[in-house]
Order: C-alpha cells, then structure tokens, then sequence
C-alpha cells in the first residue's frame, strides 16, 4: 500500500502536510518527497483532527431508526422494537450494521462499541468496511449460566467467523446485557471468561432509576456498579454503557477501579432515564467516553448531535455552566475513547494510528472563528465532514462514501418488509 | 419574474411537480404546461418540505459565535460578550447579520425574529438577501421613558432606513429588553406604543429564576408574565422568548391572551437557565414556537439542532418521553412560528406563500424512512438541505449561497479585529 499524503490541511491553525505510511501517520510538516499512492488538497481549508471513536451501540437498529418514537418505554419495546427485531435476518443485520457504519463515516466516527445479536454478521459488515469496532459476545438470560444463553449459536457464529476471518481492526468483548437479565451464575461465568480471554467487558449499567433500585432489592442493597464489583468485573477493561443514576460512592469506585464510562446523553433524554453526573466525575477522576446508543433511540449516530447534548445536559444536571466544558467533551468523543481501547489514536500526532477527518473550515457554522473545538462541539454537524481516513484508508472522500447508494437500497428494502409485516400484524 | 417548476419533488411520500407563481404555490401535482424561468429537478428524492421560522434570535451576535463557552454568566457577559459588543461597529452589525442569514439558509430558515442594537443594519441585510424578518425597536434603560433609550438613535435610524427602502418581507416590532431592564414608565408607553402601530412586541420573559424572583420582589409578587399582563403587553401579537421558569398561572395567562411562546431550549441548557414545560404548555392550548437565540448561547442557528432539543429537552423536563412529540417539535418550528407572525405560510398548499425547502431523502440519516418527521426532528442535520425558497425566490440551491465566500471572509476580518483588540486589553 502506497504512502498518501495530505497536502495543506489545517493543523492547530497552520497549513501544512501530513504523510500516511502504511497505517500510521509518518511525516508531519517539514520537507515532503517521495511518490505517493494518493494526495487529498485540504485547500488551507479542510482541518485534519482526530476522528470520533464512539463507546456504545447497537449499530443494526439502524433499520429501525424513526419505526417508534414519543412511546413509554414498555409499549416502545413490547409493542414496536421487539417484534421488529424477532423479524431482523442475519442478512438483515449485516446491511443494517452496513447503513450504520456509512452513517458513522459521513459523521465523523471510525470506531464504535457494539453489542447486538447475530454479531458475525457485525463483524462482517465492519471488517468489510473498513472501520474498527469492539463487537460482543452477547447475553441475555436471566437464568442460569452461559450455556442457557438464547444467543449461543450467535456467540459461536462470531468466535468461528472471527477465526475465519482475522481482521486487527476488530476485538471481541464479553457483553452481558444488564445486571437485570444476567444471573449470578453467568456473571461468575463471565468473570472467570474475560479473565482467561484478557477480554473486555460492555454492559448496560445505571442505566434508569427503576434498574437501580431492583438491584438494591434484590442484592442486598447494592447498586449496579457494586454488584458488578462483587464479581470483580470493573476495572480498566470494562466499559459500562449510560451510568446515569450513581451515587457517590459508586463515582467514587469507578475513579479508583479506571472503569470506562460510556455516557449516552441523547438516549437518556430521549428515554427519560435522567442525566449523567459529568461533573461529578470528572471531578473525582472517571474516565468518560461517548456512546451514541442505537438508532432507535437516538435517532442518528453522530457524534457531533452527542457531543453538544453531552456537553449541555451536564450544565443542567449540575446547574453549573461551566460543567463539561468543549474541551472536556471534544477529549471524550476522541482520544479518550481510542484510548479506552487501547489504540494508538485519538491524536494526530507521528507514529500514531492514521485514524483521522477533514473538516471544512469554510462555512457559516465555523464562523466566528475564535475556538475551532468550541465550534466543532457546540455548532458544526455531518456537512462538514469531507473526508474520513481510518487505518491508512481513506473511507470517504468528498463526503462520498463508494458503496453508499447500494446499501440505502438494500436497507429501504429491509425497511418496507417490516413496516408491512408491521401493518399485517395490527 | 417568470414561474419556477420544482419537478418531481416528493410531497407526502409521492413523487410531484410544482409550480410556484410571483410569491405563492400556484399548482401542486395535475398536468403541469407552460414556460419557466427556473426549474428546479428533485429527481424524486428531494423532498420538499415547509421552512423555519427562528422566533427569537440576535442575529449579529454570529460574530461571537466560540468567543466565550463554559463560563458563569456573569464573567461571560461582562468580561467577554459586552466589551466584545462594545467594540461592534455599524458595518460589523450589516456582515454579522449576513452571515447569520447565510447560516440560516444552509440549515433551512427563511424567517427569524430579532432583537439587537443598530437594527437599520439588520434591517438592510434582511431586506438584500431576500428572507423574511421581523426587526425591533429596540430598549433598554432601567430608568426612565422611551425617551432615554441609550439607543434611540438605532430606533431612528431602524424607522427612517425602514421607509427609505421598504420591504415586503420584513416588519418592524418593538422589542423592550426584559421586565429587569425596561421601566414602568418606559413600559406604559410602548404599550401606547403598540396600540397606536399596530404592531407586535418582542421581548425576554421568566429565562431565569433570577428574573422571576426579582420581578416578584419589586412588584408584588407579580410574575414577569402577570407583570407583562398589568400593561395590557399580552396577546397574540406578543413573542416571549424563553418562558422557561412559569407558574400554572402564568401558563394559563399564556394559553387564554393566545400570546406566542419562544422556546430556545439550547440557550437554557448551555446557560443553565432550566427547561421550558412543553408539555404543561402545549396541555393547556398554549402558541408554542421555536427560536435559537443568539450564536454566543447556542452556537448555532440550526433549527434542526433546536427541534431535538426541543423535543428531549421537554421529555427530561416533565420525565415523560410522550412529551414533545415529532409531530408537535415540527409544526413549532415551521407552520406555528408562521401563523405567529401573520404569514401565510408554513405550509406547502396552494396560494400559500412559496416558502419551503428541499431536503436530500437520499441519506443513511433517512433510512430507516418509516417516519419523515421523526427522521427531520430526531436525525437530520443541515447536510441534508439542498434548496431553501423564500417568498418565490430561489435563495439557495445544491448548499451553496452565491454571496458566501464573501460574507465568510469580510467576517472572519471582523473577527480577527475583536480577538486582537481582546488579546490587547488583556
């Protein structure tokens, strides 16, 4: 694979050129030479900065982005999400996953978290694609061990597809669903996996009042994030999804174990979960990533939208303008998501991985131009986002992306089969 | 000026043609016959939807969009937005303005609001680039009657320039600041004032708790909102913006006068100000329309970024997610904010006035496309906005304004002016 090279992009608010060797990023400045497989002109306009690495989805509910909105939560998933699910093909998920991944390149993202069922056809669509992504091996069952689990063919699917197909863009996590769906037993089960795998663990934790406080009722006054401690599950390789109802002493374990948050502030608003406590936590040390959640209660997967929603709904929680300041939110959306993965990325800086966007500098959104970060969180959105690089590829050009009228096709076709079957089961 | 065609353009799921005649919607669908000037090809995935209407704004404050975030409103005002505005000459007030409109374009406004010093300059940029408008007298003296307004000058001016170069898009308001900085005396006489001119009032009302306690300690125990009422100042010619700290009575107070509601839900969660109760609002029969506030509390113009706001904002507010549906957020932002103001429009019908936009359906931000609405409210971003046509007119078309270049460099001057002389006073 040729080097590539970016000519004249923006970088800390000077033109300058940025050479791309294999996956890495090679050369910043100084003399350029050399022949190259690809040159992108970033015209002294187009600013090079790190891409979005989000924490927490379910990429396939893509298709249902928009099928139930404004419902309680119980009809939500009873009457609507559910039975739509239970009609998704494998075939189904892997152009799903492929919707999802192209709106994640026109938005800015090359890295995301997922958990869902059917992951082998998770995995295919992403190593396919291009992007990176940290895919489940999910479980629910409330009774009993791993071998009860209702998705075990689906685990076994993705660990053989895995082997199959070996991709470094991808690692496998363990992804329990919820302390509410998972039994004691599976979760020493679960334990006992990570620890022999050295794998990561994602799980919906603290994600309502309701969750929380069936867990103190049922395990001896425990909230979640203790409960899961009792198993020795947090720690540096675990990412808890929503964290919105914590107390003190919760925040406090979280700081002192480094569990990774993965905070998904629009699905919390939009669900009426609640607020994550960002100040708090930040405070006491946590480390904070971004999730954008599922389509089906977003509805989209930018993490622009989720940046200013994470930034404004910590102002509110806390009552306190200062709370979650550009800055903080732009390093969460970024590097401290690549970092949470252990992934030399997140910065563009030599020698580490050439995940990266072009962002154009040239619109109404970014003027006044005072404080690029402030903009990027606060105003841009996906029309500025022109290129996106992940890996050494480049995946979108032009905020064009190759395979992209294919993929609408096949998923509006997708989209009408359930919203028929939907019809014909009222 | 010659008829335009938008030929097959997709309305209400169907694929259409429609003609638009002088500043109205003339035919929609039927056999279309004739010659035209333009005609515009929505090659059956551009669909064509009303326009916003932004019913509260401070348009030149687009110049200090990123110039102060994550502050105490306190040192965010004095130490960094007044000094800023203090320096804002009449020709910065004219390019500030133009590039607030053209933001408003790319994500879909033909109409804003507004309030702010040396409007004759707001009023000139308006009445260039072809949207729509409603511009204030502006006031604000604490002491005193209309006759100490620091800016009666602009008052003058706005009124002079106005019948100099008069515009069928645009009306003049009178726009006192806030029941904290207007006095009595100044409010008895614009409530003279508006009776005689038949015009509508434009102020701030209960944005903070601050203002309501205040308020009630130095007059009675009146609200802002029962204050405002003691003037004869509500009614269906009043625009409230913000709203956001009401009493069950204030709420009927609002629902009975028919007086029109401007949330900006973005402004009250950057500033901490609280959240709005749509539903409590919208219960009691209240005119609820949507506004972005100025660029230095938000810091966008997006009315898409609004309506999602809108919406999770209301849902966490009253901690039911059945509140602010889709459907209610986006006839807020388009046909209310309208009818508000008088126009015929916010509708796309026959001999309504031929405002609307074209939005790309050809998007992974589109699909799932069970529910345009939801996908408009919860998923789109300004990307998406093809063409946007206000009153007959073909404003822009493909994203692009013919002026923007222009608009963005005179700008980012201005912009460098301000930061060298802040860095100077430093």
């Amino acid at each position: 694979m040729g080097k590539i090279l970016l000519k004249d992009v923006l970088l800390d608010g000077k033109s300058t050129s940025v050479v791309i060797a294999g996956n890495r990023y090679e050369q910043i400045g100084g003399e350029i030479c050399g022949e190259f497989a690809k040159v992108i002109d970033g015209k002294s306009r187009l600013a090079l900065l790190p891409a979005f690495y989000n924490t927490h989805s379910h990429l396939p509910m893509t298709l249902l982005r928009g099928y139930a909105d404004d419902l309680e939560l119980f009809s939500w998933l009873n009457d609507h999400i559910w039975p739509a699910e239970a009609r998704l093909t494998d075939e189904d998920i892997y152009w799903g996953t492929r919707l999802a991944l192209l709106e994640m390149l026109k938005t800015g993202s090359v890295f995301v978290n997922d958990m869902y069922w059917k992951a082998a056809e998770t995995y295919r669509a992403v190593s396919e694609m291009g992007l990176r992504a940290a895919i489940s091996y999910f479980h629910l069952s409330p009774q009993g061990g791993l071998d009860q689990d209702a998705n075990l063919q689906g685990v076994t699917n993705l660990r053989d597809f895995a082997a199959k197909f070996p991709c470094d863009r991808i690692m496998l996590t363990r992804g329990p669903h919820a302390v509410y769906t998972v039994s004691d037993q599976a979760f020493r089960e679960i334990a006992e996996f990570v620890r022999q795998e050295g794998c990561y663990l994602h799980i919906h934790a603290s994600e309502t009042r309701k969750e929380v406080e069936d867990c103190r009722a049922q395990h001896g006054g425990l909230t979640p994030i203790a409960y899961l401690h009792k198993f020795g599950l947090l720690g540096p390789k675990t990412v808890l999804a929503h964290c919105v109802h914590l107390t003190d002493e919760d925040i406090q374990l979280l700081a002192e174990t480094q569990t990774i948050i993965a905070t998904c502030p629009v699905s919390n608003m939009k669900l009426c979960s609640g607020m994550f406590r960002w100040r708090d936590a930040q405070a006491a040390g946590c480390r904070i990533t971004i999730g954008t959640d599922g389509c089906a209660s977003n509805n989209n997967l930018s993490m622009l939208d989720e940046m200013k929603f994470a930034a404004l709904s910590a102002k509110i929680q806390a009552d306190d303008p200062t709370a979650a300041s550009a800055a903080e939110v732009w390093t969460a959306a970024t590097v401290a998501g690549a970092r949470a993965f252990g992934l030399d990325a997140g910065e563009i800086a030599v020698g580490q991985l050439a995940d990266g966007m072009l962002v154009n500098t040239d619109s109404p959104l970014m003027v006044g131009d005072y404080n690029l970060i402030s903009n990027l969180v606060y105003s841009a959105d996906s029309s500025l986002i022109d290129t996106v690089i992940c890996d050494g590829r480049v995946l979108m050009t032009g905020h064009h992306v190759d395979s992209e009228e294919e993929i609408l096709d096949k998923c509006r076709q997708i989209c009408r089969r359930l919203e028929t079957a939907r019809q014909q089961n009222k």
